[in-house]
C-alpha cells in the first residue's frame, strides 16, 4: 500500500467511514479564502471538533495552520491518498499461468515503481500457492481485494473465454484501469481504461512488416 | 518449415547449391518479353540442359511452357520461396526463463501462422531441455541453426546486459526481424527490422494514463 499515516492516532473503521463524509463536504465546501478550520467542519457536519480535529491530523500532509487551518484543495487531495483514491502504482492478476506467471515474477515492474500485488486463479490446484512470493488467491475474492486494497489496476490472462466474465469481477471491485492480453475486446463502462496487448498480434505485424520488406527488395 | 518441393526429383545438395547461382543470373538477366527458358539459361550458365530443365521443375510452381519457357519474375520467387527467403512465418527466441518459456508454450501465435520452434539459452541448465515440446539448445549454435533453416524472425528475452550480444549473433544467423523484450536499445544493421516490447513500460503507460484520469476528475 502507498498510504502512510503521519500520526500514531489509530486509525479506525469510524474514521475511514468519515473520510469518505469529510471528501463529500469539502468538494461542495465554497470556501471564500480556500481554507478550512475543523471547528468549521465540525459545526457544519454536527460532529465533535475534538473528533475532527484528530481526524484531520491523521491525514493532511501539512498539519494545517492555527487560526487560518487547512488549505481545502490540499487537504482534499491528502484524505483521497490516505484512502488510496489516488493509487496506481498496485496492480493484481487475473490468470496464473504461464504468462501470468512470468508477469508476477516480473522484476522490472519495480524501476517504475509498480508493484503486482497478488494474482487470481479459477484453477483449484494454483488457489493457495504462491507465485515468485505472492499469493495466488481464488478469483471469486477479487471483487472485495481490490476493493478493500484500493487496487485500480488489473492484468487479464485468462483464456478469452473467461476475459469478460474475470473483467467484469475487475470492475465490480473498482478496476478502472486494465491490460489485456486475451484476445478479445473486453466491454467496459466509459471511465475504464483498457490497453490491449495480444502477442500473437505483435508478432504478426513484425511478421507483416518484415514479408511486405522482402517483397519491396524482390521488386527492386 | 514451408518449403513444399513440387516433385519427386531428389533435392540434391547439389541444386540447393546451383539455385543461389540461377537467381543471381535471372536477377541480372535483361529479359525481352519477361520469360527465360532452361535451352537458354544452360547456354549462358555454362550448365547441362537436362540438368537446369530437372532443377526448373523442381522448383518452378508453374511448370513454365513449351516454347516460350518460365515467366522470369514468377521463376525468381519460386526459387527464393523454395530456398526459404520468404520465410517470415518461423520465429526462434533467444532467452529460455519466464518471459520466454511462455511465449515458446503460448499456442495462439498459429493463428497467424507463426510458429516459434525453438529457444536458444546460455544457461547450462537448460541447454538440452525442451520447454513446451520445443527445443533448448546453446545460444552459440543460433547463428549456424537460423541460417540453415532460413529463420528471420527472432525473439530477445535475454536480461538487458546480453541482449546486445545475443542481437549480434541472430543478425550473424541472418535474422532480419527482432523482436525485442529487453529493455534496452539495440544495434542493428539498417536492413534489420526491430520491434520493441518493454513490458514494465507498457504498464508504466497504463499506470500514467490512469494517474492523468484521477487528476482530471479531481480538477472538475
Amino acid at each position: 500500500m502507498t498510504n502512510k499515516h503521519k500520526s500514531s492516532y489509530a486509525i479506525s473503521k469510524q474514521l475511514l467511514q468519515r473520510l469518505p463524509l469529510y471528501l463529500n463536504f469539502l468538494k461542495n465546501y465554497a470556501d471564500k479564502d480556500g481554507y478550512v478550520s475543523a471547528p468549521m467542519i465540525a459545526s457544519a457536519m454536527r460532529l465533535n471538533e475534538v473528533q475532527v480535529r484528530k481526524d484531520l491530523a491523521a491525514v493532511s500532509s501539512t498539519g494545517g495552520k492555527p487560526k487560518t487551518g487547512f488549505a481545502t484543495e490540499q487537504l482534499i487531495r491528502d484524505i483521497e491518498k490516505f484512502l488510496g483514491y489516488d493509487n496506481v502504482d498496485e496492480a493484481v492478476i487475473a490468470g496464473a499461468g504461464r504468462l501470468g506467471s512470468a508477469l508476477l515474477a516480473y522484476s522490472r515492474f519495480s524501476e517504475y515503481g509498480l508493484k503486482i500485488l497478488m494474482g487470481f486463479e479459477s484453477d483449484e490446484k494454483l488457489i493457495g500457492t504462491e507465485i515468485a512470493g505472492k499469493q495466488i488467491l481464488s478469483i471469486d475474492k477479487l471483487p472485495d481485494v481490490c476493493k478493500r486494497l484500493n487496487i485500480h489496476i488489473g492484468i487479464i490472462t485468462v483464456p478469452a473465454e473467461s476475459a469478460q466474465e474475470v473483467c467484469d469481477k475487475m470492475i465490480a471491485g473498482g478496476i478502472q484501469a486494465i491490460w489485456n492480453f486475451a484476445p478479445i475486446h473486453l466491454n467496459v463502462p466509459d471511465h475504464v481504461l483498457v490497453q490491449n496487448q495480444d502477442m500473437a498480434a505483435s508478432l504478426a505485424i513484425l511478421s507483416k512488416h518484415l514479408r511486405e520488406k522482402l517483397e519491396k527488395k524482390e521488386e527492386v
